[in-house]
């Protein structure tokens, strides 16, 4: 019997297990024997969470358990107008988020950018880490264990890459704390997001080590990778996609379309983003860069806990002397560690690769790793409006009303 | 002339804003009207993106520049068996994410909670902060200003009170750097999340400290609060919730079931969570936090960037002698920042209120912040699973395996 | 057998252990024979080491196996003009350093300072900490000490006042992680830097934790005092003495003595303190705070190893239109956890007292507190000076030459 | 006429200024001259300090406006048993404090590793840094520098090494953040601290950056070096010397020597150094090492201010089982970032010679590094010491009473 309701009987009596029901039926009528399930058991309808637009099937690789789907309300932005080192142009940008006011904050961001003929941005700096840990002995064997490393990248290089047929090591750093040695692998994952293809990667050359030295893994992931964690390291060194966006606005632009003036958003900049988050002791200064990683990571299926790194950002905002007595406003947006693909995990899906279709992002980028590149500039200029924005609306002190107003 | 197809003409024709259709049309009209345009502009489909399960118009303050939806792979794990200060018993916890093997995972360390008679919770620390800057001449200002502050904290209560019927004042803390002086406002929100209450309530007590001191206000927020950046402040003193769960697991079960033994899995905690993390410069002391907190943030509707501060989490490992001569396992983690509302933002949206539901916490509680501080132990209980879990399988050194079998 | 020679024999066969020499000899003698076993052992000829100029005797509470003294070269500064809350009038100070060309650089700030009629400075909040750690079951009885905590701290004020004539108890604060808990107590300690006090109090108030709730304890200093260590709860919080400085510099005296403009110093501050700082993961967004923090330290008697949280330092620079129409300087230090006292520790020392003679804040102050305010006021006008030359050598980009010139 | 009264006269009467009376007179008598003045203007009695026992003129490189010398405590502890990749077997180290106590727990520490056959210790990474910071127009011009760098590194190597006799450079990172181009530059500086070879020859090197590159020079130190600020930068990258120690102490002589077990050390070690310091937002996850970090240094002509980087270290404390069965304690202490010389700087003065003869350690060593690979060894294993010892004391509950015994 593989009616729904069968299928939620016979596990309500034990004969099944709730993460079995796929091999019963279908995975759609899985959903929904586990959806009968879980309404039977508490109070809840889950009509909408029913109510998604594709196969169950194709979410296999994502969810287990699946009972449905989220529905995170998806809006657009745009034009998005950059130079950048692979992205050019103007795109609109979809973003998923609930908080009312941020799609429009953005937006009012990027009409100003747009009138400024447009952000530049770059990809100054590309490797996706993995750091497991190795117990040693003691410093001496660690010192051992070091000293191979630095003799023997080649063989670690060889080893890695056998695994994959696009990433390439980039380097392996060694950190030593007592008898334990973290090795911090890189890697350029071209279009992958690259989580996967590193771990994977790491395990074939931490057999080398285990093999060539005195050093037992004892975790393949030993926190100085850094994944999903608030990290310096990741701050300072990079993970992912480090990546900059700046852009003039012409003093003008300020006052007509800010209603403020460059004096006033540096001031906020130096006071909020930088000091303020200096004395809070952060390693994010900027307003709310992660409001627009996460909605944009949401959008095209990123990795929604990598937000955690996405926030590792500096804003910077100075005045600048025009030629024509102006003072203009020079802004600038840095993430230090963005991690994006346009392949593999959430890619996939229907509604995220649609999305990544609109920024005509979706697979591979010619060459590899363009496509990757050029969401992250896009990324980062969407972020660039998004500080623009608020710095403006904190400079004219309306930042609450705002928020009454459009119900944030 | 209100088909989609017409308004898409006019805001091509220029006739219209993007973001003015809903004075046009109804609201799903106007997302169709915007799908319509994004793909003639691009060579994007935007088929299951407009496929949503809800009217447009219940999404109106949550997003602007609707097009749809995006829809997120949910399942359900549990039951969580929590014995909290706020929530008792057996849950079942929608999560929603692309990422595979997760919800797998949690449910591997859930099953082995409940097998361990469940997982104790607490929170122990509740306030929601907002700290706006404010410019001084000089520190002599400052310090006036902050003397003014501790003989008056009542008048600001009452000015800050008025602006809400449930939020409570609880406190402000001044942080002098030069000319910046920083008031962190921390707020009794109840059950909503409660950013917005406590930037209204803020505002109004701005007005107090400016006409009663030579302070002037530069930025409602002056990122002492902070939100959404990865900030020693949050992790220190807490944000939303602090909350702790924790479990002690018979050695039998941790042999049995998660296949390694209790000093293993310690071992592990200490070299990764601890020394990795203190070697990283982190702020995050546990293996994958993050990715529950996420994912049970975008299924109950939560502010998907505060993913950032729900990061900020201790987690330990201990051995303890059991009376029957076994080598137990204690376990724990510890959010020092969760920031959760059952009411208000992205909870009453369709699928977000649905999942609420099955956790029988939409809306507020009895006594007034009691259902959010239950979301906020279930969601520790499901982050120490997953620590578990992926310890145990990182002792038992087949991460990358396991990432293999299921896709991740 | 009391001569020297004849002790070093004595040590040498085995008769006496090195550390015992005092009870065989006078202090002076007892550390005459230890110079001369070393010089035994060694190659080493301790002729200047052993010409120190004070009795021995008087370093009993400071040293342990004597042997002499370390003679750091010690030059003073001044004027230091400063109008302060304790501190008002000009003072020498005295500072101890090997760094070549410190105080040249210190003095050139303070001779600008002074001629911009004196820097104001604040002490805006006070306080020593200690924070012993305890051991509980498990979150349940984390939550109940915490409660007990708040509802019982008129008891433990008591326990811990009962230890001291002049110190008070000013709160404690909790933090639960997992099944520690961590109290941090924060006392008032006069002119005592105040350490030795704090954890002599904190360690009876312990004892009416461990009597009257079920935690135990498992050491005095849990780290989140935090003595001695770069940690953010100081830089945030503050420890010791939090203090701030600041002055207004007329443009012309910029330009005039300091050979840059105002314009240059902020820009040179803002993309080193704040931007690099930020950038490097950093607690201290200064640009040389502990050199100045540490001469000082030294001079009059402070605890060396302190010069660590001496370095939470944020610098800020700011341009100020003048009346005149010329372009002044803000520029202001705010030391996060100054650790002073004017009593106890190396104050008394022969140097070290002198040293304050010199301040005239030898010892305690009236009321209580005022000399140690007014050394840490002091220091802060003196840090400020050394960041405002330095960014102004920095500024006009000399540092370098600076430096081969005095032979630094 | 140069007597010292006569002297100071002139200096009252303003007819010459107080850093000017090196010109008129020897050393001495200026300095003399200058205590005379402070006497007269102050209520001090300058008679210790004016008792220093070495020529003044010895300390010119040093300090400006010498007035005498500020005589700390110096004492020896030891034998300090190292086996090391520099050191080898038993040393005193001289240290000098005004902590009671302190040389007292090194002691104790040290004699228990002495038992236990010594410690090891390795110098893992060396490096001095220094970054200058970069004005570029934008992103573009930033990723065209950080491409240049790339492409030319050999350019700036030549330009860096033609300064320095000794130096070597090791390698340039990169770091942009918006307009702002850091080069973080290190450098082997072998038995030199080596902070004015690194700045000498970045100086140089910034100006074939300038040449040929779009940036302009803004600072020779941008903060991310990191000099003297508690950064992470350099805890996890490293400054100066990485260096760890270790030892493992059998059961028994944890028990005898120690009063206390090999468990209740790593229980203090776990909730302290690790989940304390975790909590506590720090970058030092120790006890006290800045302490003998900071007594070496004064002792051996160190920079006092590099203390702050000194502090910069891990403490791992773990149980072993021995083949006899007993459970045995290892116990490490990794100091990221120990920044020391024998040659240059302060090390040179008298009493700070006489300490590093002490050491066998006075000026270069052979092969050029090895002496101060070693002091950075020997200063570890006595750190390791003094972290013993504290957390021996901690886990037996008698912190206090050692400090109220001591007088400390």
């Amino acid at each position: 019997m593989t009616d729904p309701a069968s299928l939620a009987d016979r596990v309500q009596e034990g004969e099944l297990r709730i993460h079995e029901l796929e091999a019963e039926a279908d995975f759609d009528t899985a959903a929904e024997a586990r959806r009968l399930l879980v309404e039977r058991e508490t109070d809840a309808d889950l009509e909408t969470i029913g109510d998604y637009a594709f196969p169950a099937e194709r979410a296999e690789p994502n969810i287990e358990n699946m009972i449905g789907a989220a529905q995170i309300p998806l809006g657009i932005v745009g034009p998005v107008a950059v130079s950048g080192g692979a992205a050019d142009g103007d795109h609109y940008l979809p973003l998923a988020t609930t908080e009312g006011a941020l799609l429009a904050s953005v937006n009012r961001g990027l009409s100003v950018i747009g009138s400024a003929d447009g952000a530049d941005a770059r990809v100054t700096k590309n490797g996706m880490t993995r750091a497991p840990v190795f117990r040693v002995d003691g410093v001496a064997e660690a010192a051992e264990t070091v000293e191979w490393l630095e003799a023997n990248l080649e063989a670690l290089r060889e080893a890695a890459e056998s695994t994959t047929s696009h990433g390439e090591l980039l380097g392996v750093e060694p950190y030593v704390v007592g008898d334990s040695v973290y090795l911090r692998f890189a890697y350029d994952t071209k279009d992958a997001m690259g989580m996967n293809m590193a771990t994977i990667a790491t395990e074939v050359a931490c057999e080398v080590v285990e093999s060539e030295t005195p050093a037992s893994l004892v975790a393949l992931s030993g926190n100085l990778c850094s994944d999903k964690k608030p990290a310096a390291i990741n701050a300072v060194e990079g993970r992912g996609r480090s990546v900059t966006a700046d852009v003039v606005i012409p003093g003008e632009l300020v006052e007509d379309r800010l209603h403020t003036t460059a004096e006033a958003i540096v001031e906020a900049n130096t006071r909020k983003n930088l000091v303020g988050s200096a004395k809070a002791g952060s390693l994010g200064f900027n307003a709310h860069a992660a409001n627009v990683v996460g909605a944009a990571f949401l959008a095209t299926g990123q990795d929604e806990a990598q937000v955690v790194e996405g926030a590792n950002a500096i804003t910077t905002m100075d005045t600048r002397n025009a030629e024509d007595g102006a003072t203009d406003l020079y802004a600038s947006v840095s993430l230090a560690s963005l991690e994006v693909g346009t392949v593999g995990g959430g890619t996939k899906l229907p509604t995220q690769s649609e999305a990544l279709d609109v920024l005509g992002l979706r697979g591979g980028g010619d060459p590899a790793g363009s496509n990757a590149d050029a969401l992250a500039e896009i990324i980062a200029v969407a972020a660039l409006a998004g500080e623009l924005s608020l710095l403006a609306a904190l400079a004219s002190n309306h930042l609450a009303s705002a928020h009454e107003d459009l119900g944030r």
